[in-house]
């Protein structure tokens, strides 16, 4: 890939750091804590809004993906000319079966100048509040005005974090959920509930839907399935379609999808992994970054039948990682990671052993 | 990329762990402390041979590389079909300016069956290592018989590492410095005499590789330099060339190619990275995978000039992580980071946050 070249972009300051500054689990769970979900939401959906203003100074690689028979790594890379960040993300269905998770993530934010690392963090959590600032900014451009109540189909690791992010930038209070697994929605429910949601579990998909202004799939499903099919949605609807995410996985129902107006991250890649691709390459959709920028329509009448195929792009993880690297230094005591060697002289970095017990001699 | 099935390869102990392990620049320099630097580096050839033995049991993805007008960051993956590696790697000539080093790197071991990152490793120390090891494994094949003299052109970073794998590989014990730079030189031969390696400084490098049995060139020059013109070496020499190692910086006369046997890597890489970028692709080189499971030739007769092409390759790196995640375990306190969130109920990510403290609660 070829880096964007600095001048192009928005002038930032740059910070090599001698050592690799380090946030773990506990410390993202500690600084949403500290600062409070709505606003670390909020502040996260703006640095993934003025990234998305900047899409042309962004690298788009596609991510690098290793199969093998139980799941997927994957390294996915990109940068705006000043800082560089991958993600590590696995895909391991069978991995609940031995009590570990399906998906884990971390990343690393790095200063395109010096080439050196600055930060090393978690991503798991992550990327589920970078997922949900992503769906719920995406929905203030196309959502139906003053939307009220959203149904939440499937209701496993990200459904919390979508109805924060609703409410923290639409207002949405109420959620109907309905999931195959009813413990998943007691789970969601309980959750959910006493952070003053009004919470409803519905018995079919149809129940849940009935009336709300914005529809979520998030669904865990690997196959192609239809969780919702064309008659189960209104003219006017607003879906925001998340679980269909990587190929042969897909959610809705291809009528469905023809019937709507449907917007993307970045269609090069939501071709491949949303649920667009079930649809011909000449069916046309809109990247967001467009609309962010003005330069085409989001909603533009309560008639319109709208579908956000959101597939999660690199340029969010990059602006997660510029965000928490940012909240970090106000918030939480620094952490340095010894990941990189720092002898005076760069040609003596054999030297560094003197700092070490002396190697055996011979001879 | 697809990763090699499992069942193709040696069978090794899985073993995924709920954190990751973390290997500082300080540990690894313990660790060969510890266990001495000849042991160490006889230990790590082991593990590369052993891993060029089963070459076609890895995938050998080329590297993803991040040009930018300052250097490039590199991320360079491979796979067994068991384990996972990648190592994240900048160059940056300019970086010594600020005071910074031009190449700093890390590395991650994961598991295949779980997708779980296993350890972090810095790995700028490690490269080294591994670069050394690695042209002294290669040296046993093609470096003439009973060989007790070196060359070292180019008494940088890398030079003292290549004084000592020589010498624990081949017993090596006599060197002839030459740098462009004095003080380079003066460098190495302090860091060396100390371990009883008889070093001397040469005024050119005509005079460095008079009557040596093996020339190492490790030269920084970022230009298609000529370090060494065919004029300058016998026939029956060995060739240790190294340096030359991305596109635009090569070491070696082109004659100086086109009289010997050049061995490789990995031709693909090579014919892009090494000296013999030089070259047209039909000149032939030889894989060294080929030579160690003996499907090809190595030294053939006392007369044969031969060089080796070394640019650095992934499979090294994934060797030289194996081996340090292996010696960690024997000699070092695990130090561990929290990068893997563990909810009980992999649904029930946002969970986790019951763990801090709550969230603040709105409405």
């Amino acid at each position: 890939m070829q880096i964007p070249n600095k001048n192009t972009v928005r002038n930032e300051a740059q910070s090599p750091v001698s050592q690799v500054a380090f946030l773990s689990v506990q410390d993202i769970l500690d600084l949403v804590a500290k600062i409070g979900m709505e606003a670390f939401l909020k502040g996260l959906a703006k640095y993934i809004k003025d990234d998305f203003r900047r899409w042309e100074t962004f690298d788009k690689s596609p991510r690098f993906a290793a199969h093998s028979p139980e799941g997927v790594i994957e390294l996915m890379p990109t940068s705006d000319g000043q800082k560089f960040s991958f993600k590590y993300v696995n895909g391991h269905p069978k991995n609940t079966q031995k009590g570990l998770q399906t998906v884990t993530a971390f990343g690393v934010l790095a200063d395109v100048d010096s080439g050196y690392p600055l930060m090393l963090s978690e991503m798991t959590v992550l990327t589920a509040l970078r997922t949900s600032a992503t769906s719920a900014l995406m929905a203030t451009y196309l959502a139906p005005a003053n939307s009220q109540s959203m149904a939440l189909i499937g209701n496993g690791a990200q459904s919390e974090f979508q109805a924060f992010a609703f409410r923290t930038l639409l207002g949405i209070n109420t959620l109907r959920l309905y999931d195959v697994d009813t413990n998943a929605s007691e789970k969601c429910k309980a959750n959910l509930s006493v952070y003053g949601f009004d919470v409803t579990i519905c018995a079919t998909p149809e129940e849940a839907v009935k009336g709300v202004d914005i529809i979520t799939t998030c669904t865990a499903d690997k196959r192609n399935a239809t969780i919702l099919t064309s008659a189960m949605v209104k003219d006017g609807a607003y879906i925001n379609a998340i679980g269909g995410d990587c190929p042969g996985k897909t959610e809705l129902d291809k009528a469905l999808l023809l019937r709507a107006d449907v917007f993307v991250e970045y269609e090069e890649q939501t071709r491949i992994e949303g649920d667009i691709q079930q649809l011909s390459r000449d069916f046309s959709v809109t990247e967001m970054h467009r609309v962010i920028n003005g330069e085409a329509k989001g909603r533009t009448s309560p008639a319109q039948l709208i579908i956000f195929d959101g597939v999660g792009f690199a340029i969010e993880d990059f602006s997660a990682l510029r965000y928490v690297y940012q909240l970090m230094t106000q918030h939480l005591p620094l952490k340095e990671l010894e990941l990189i060697a720092t002898p005076k002289d760069p040609r003596n970095l054999f030297g560094l052993f003197a700092r070490s017990t002396t190697i055996r001699k011979v001879g």
